[in-house]
């Protein structure tokens, strides 16, 4: 079976629906899980400067296309300009570097990872940089507004080295402002979304503006026990909710399975992460089976609003950053 | 008594922490309450275009002037700017315009009403013009982004036409992004704030960036049922809530002053309205007893992200503004 596609404004692009997330997958086993995926049929990968890896997800994907599994324009490739680079003179070059190190000459989207400026940090010094700017606790922001940032990210449409822009981990004020200036409009919304943090008017605002929405952390708090975060393994695991068991039991699938289709029935992109081939096999195909009207409110009606990759959590007291305020 | 005060950030101008709001002030009460408050001991007030009665307002300061009751310099005057008026061509001419409606020659402070630019509407048209562009269901959004009507608004201080700047019902990462591009911070952040929405975040953002907090509607859902509104009527009336007469009753106060202290008492401003002199009194007074941080607790946990509001609520399905997405 192939994976249905979201088709992106205005690029006109096809985005399949379930990709595979790469944030958290060990160097040691990219180069193997991607190749296999693309194997099994995945088309679409998520990657990022800030998860360490693309040189390691690259090699899956060179693999796949030497082997003529195949060819680069089968592929739909999301990479992520990190925090550290958004000031104008910044953006272009690590997209190159991106570039070399994954091995392509294009990606099919980029997106602002966090709108948060950062001080810059050089690759020379360390790669990726995370968020502080010594790498410990010193998070220090930059100047840089967000307009800024969008221009230069428009200007890699231009210059070919993307072929759709977009953004991440934004609130609605802010994306409605960058509608006001944009010359090339973000054709993708990445965001935290699980049942217990549906974001409803974010998902609205997005799909009304023709911005399709990408779905991360699909599991919840599950992908942030693996960070051992307080607030991940305090709230109840979604895969043992009796709600989602109930759902799962009525299709006889599982409650990954449901949370996935909650997710794509309603129109948004998902990109798990696997590594066991059942597992990965089954995220591809989840898509295979319908949840009715009444089981997708029940498991909405899940919403606590908790939101688990907030950089105002995580950060120590006196360098927070408040960008879900 | 005299009010204590917040000292703003950057222009060290001293805020009445109690002030005296005019939204929905009806027009034939205005003159004789905003008199009846200066006399009172009232230095601070709130108004705005979109009220639609800064004519009446600025004749009850007009009388209190005349009288020697007070000196111009002795009253903080607030005032903001409407949706219709963000392109930086209207900026200027609608706070020429407000000014002269008011009979002053300088506002204290000057707010954007709202981060949602609006198709301009000539005051010759419709004045206030409100949300739509017909003055019914037409709400048309213009292309104006907020950094220039954050420029425009600059140059209002620079032509002496405001002593500071601020912005209103703004979340926080359009706030964050605001401070990477103004030359004059904003020193004010008016925004929705009572135990249902307790906004503990964006508060928390503003406070460490030494922007003052003005938190409207104290008391939640009783300013707007009476524009009967299904969600204020639907939400339980504060002033009727346990935990706010229990602690009312411990401290021998009215669940209003206690309300009233629950803001004050950390540090954020208050506008509330009343035309009985009893209550503009007691509002203005409020500030003679403190809570305890347990009873500070007790209130700010009955926080239920309830916002009243919203735009995206009180527009129709095909013209919702998600501003708070």
């Amino acid at each position: 079976m192939s994976t249905p596609c979201i088709t992106l404004y205005p690029t006109g692009q096809k985005l399949p629906q379930v990709g595979m997330g790469t944030w958290k997958l060990d160097k040691n086993l990219c180069e193997e899980t991607i190749y296999q995926a693309i194997k099994m049929g995945y088309r679409h990968f998520d990657a990022a400067c800030d998860y360490g890896n693309e040189v390691e997800v690259g090699l899956g994907v060179q693999k796949a296309i030497q082997e003529n599994i195949v060819k680069r324009e089968d592929l739909f490739i999301t990479s992520k300009l990190w925090n550290t680079f958004h000031a104008k003179e910044h953006v272009e070059s690590i997209v190159q570097k991106q570039l070399k190190d994954f091995g392509l000459d294009y990606f099919d989207l980029y997106l602002i990872h966090f709108p948060v400026s950062l001080e810059y940090v050089d690759p020379s010094v360390r790669y990726p940089p995370g968020w502080a700017y010594d790498g410990k606790n010193d998070v220090r922001t930059a100047n840089v507004p967000l307009q800024e940032t969008w221009t230069a990210m428009e200007e890699l449409v231009t210059a070919g080295l993307v072929k759709a822009i977009g953004v991440s981990n934004m609130c609605g004020g802010l994306l409605v402002d960058l509608l006001r200036y944009a010359r090339i409009r973000p054709s993708v919304l990445q965001v935290e979304h699980h049942p217990y943090l549906t974001q409803t008017k974010l998902v609205q605002l997005a799909q009304s503006e023709h911005i399709a929405v990408t779905a991360y952390s699909s599991f919840g708090p599950l992908s942030f026990r693996e960070l051992n975060w307080d607030s991940a393994n305090e709230a109840k695991i979604l895969f043992e909710h009796d709600t989602v068991l109930k759902i799962a039991q009525n299709h006889q699938r599982t409650p990954a399975e449901v949370l996935l289709r909650w997710s794509t029935q309603r129109g948004l992109i998902v990109i798990p992460k696997a590594t066991d081939p059942v597992l990965m096999k089954q995220n591809l195909e989840h898509i295979q089976f319908d949840l009715t009207e009444d089981e997708i409110r029940a498991i909405s009606s899940l919403n606590i609003n908790l939101r688990f990759n907030d950089p105002s959590d995580y950060l120590s007291d006196s360098k927070r950053l408040f960008i879900f305020a």
